[in-house]
């Protein structure tokens, strides 16, 4: 097999990426295509399949250079058979991506969850540095998270393991969340989150520069925040303290449970960086039990955008080996 | 194999649980020898490889009847090669558990941690009821747990999963707890955590059973609280409630992240039964998510003693048929 490719996808709402990737993780090439949401998304598997084999044509390869194909969708997805119950973002309800997609394509294909796939990128190729036990939290707009225990991803009963975001932070008189709890930890955690608890406390301050943005530009961002922690401002390192005991105290709690190897902070809010890492350490370090807490480390992910169909192709390459 | 019999080991401070069971999981007989721990317990795999055969003669059974032994020891253990790192109880220090007892016996053997193997056991023939995705908590004298995912016990990269004694429940000012931390569950809802609520509670009151028991016999048991709270003693059922609370949120959060089948409760406080479950169910139906709740049943532990011989015996049955 050492020679064969295989294709990773990873489905989003308004784009697809995609890549040709060899059996030791390395990306040959990648690009993207629009998802066509017209019509229920049913266009979809035939506009992947065509690219495909576009590319391989550009490249002057025959069919048989790929071994199989791994793709990441959001929403929730059946993994026995493949189907996506639930994609709104895309218009999919009961969908059978994997049958549609191997008949357009004649190739075998698994398919998971986009988070999850993000962990086992990063697990095989990225921060996660071959872990076989690990924890990946990923804070963007919302908060999402996979586990991986033994090398395998944890989907649970129903695929809905992972749900990070949702775990309570706040037990009583927390924020709503998009699920209809209140006090989940992407209500704090998330770049939302952070925007919220930020706006909440530079209203009542007259000295931090984030009022002054506040009172300038109507709004504060996540990067706002961070942009003035870095230059230690009191009250936003005072936010980025606030959201980071959350996370080290959900991050612990976890990691007394399932005791991973490495813990991988991503999306588009760990691009803060140390800033955030060492004040989610500070709190993870009084949470975790000791030994827990000497077994794991934490770090922030670095396939970014790519862990995705890296993580994809990890997926179907098991499948195709065994 | 399907004649053939398993030994399921259960290693405890001052007892050793053994028995003979078949492949499906029925015990054909159990026994117990006392556990000497005298010079650092290195008699211990003799004492357990003697009394296999002495049993088997009583039984009139030859050798080969037996298949292999599966044991649950307390401790740290080391899983690749079956060291226990550190059994303090039994005053074992790196000491070679598998190897010894498979040199005595002439059989194959595995070692597991004692609380994984009682989650084991409920999963195969207990309330577990044949779920790959389990979540097992034991309310003793401290709480312990055991994490199953995809059917395997899930270990953790030092051996530290389902310590969920330790996940914390109070943040800030929480009760000091055995590991060096504040706060945790174990703190709470361990038997000794609801004698020491009860007591607290009772001392402020007058007209509750619980403060006339308090005073009479100087202390509270967690038997005290749940008998009087199933005769509908107020302070005695808001005691029940507060340390339902807390299991329930915890319980919760790692349901959203591990999206279990079953949540199995065993060890002593579980002999409360319906009144424990109920309270335990109200709160993890406001903290997990919708659909993480539909997905996953609260029971008590139906094995009592026996889950983890027969835990023990699952995990050598597997080994010896792969």
């Amino acid at each position: 097999m050492d020679n064969h490719w295989f294709v990773g996808v990873d489905i989003g709402g308004t784009t697809i990426k995609m890549a040709f990737i060899d059996t030791y993780g390395e990306i040959i090439t990648k690009w993207e295509i629009a998802t066509n949401t017209h019509n229920e998304g049913r266009q979809i598997t035939t506009d992947i399949s065509k690219s495909i084999f576009m590319k391989l044509d550009e490249l002057n390869e025959p069919k048989e250079k790929l071994a199989g194909i791994g793709v990441g969708a959001p929403g929730f997805i059946n993994m026995e058979n493949g189907f996506i119950y639930k994609a709104v973002n895309i218009g999919w309800k009961d969908f059978p991506l994997k049958d549609r997609l191997e008949v357009d394509t004649g190739l075998p294909v698994v398919v998971d969850n986009d988070a999850n796939l993000a962990a086992l990128g990063e697990m095989w190729r990225g921060a996660g540095d071959g872990a076989k036990n690990l924890l990946a939290v990923t804070l963007g707009t919302g908060v999402g998270g996979g586990l991986i225990a033994n090398g395998n991803i944890v989907h649970g009963v129903n695929g809905m393991a992972g749900e990070i975001g949702h775990l309570t932070s706040v037990a009583k008189g927390g924020a709503p969340c998009n699920c209809g709890k209140t006090g989940c930890l992407e209500t704090i955690a998330s770049a939302t989150g952070i925007a919220r608890i930020a706006k909440e406390k530079a209203s009542e301050s007259n000295d931090s520069e984030l009022a002054i943005i506040l009172s300038r530009d109507g709004k504060l961002t996540a990067k706002d925040v961070f942009d003035a922690a870095s230059k230690e401002d009191a009250l936003a390192l005072e936010v980025v303290d606030e959201i980071s005991f959350h996370l080290g105290l959900a991050i612990a709690n976890l990691a007394n449970a399932v005791n991973p190897e490495k813990i991988v902070i991503g999306g588009g809010v760990s691009k803060a960086g140390d800033l955030l890492i060492d004040h989610i350490n500070k709190h993870f370090q009084t949470y975790a039990l000791p030994r827990v807490a000497q077994g794991a480390k934490i770090a922030v992910a670095t396939l970014g955008n790519d862990a995705g169909v890296i993580g994809a192709v990890w997926l179907i390459k098991q499948k195709v080996n065994n």
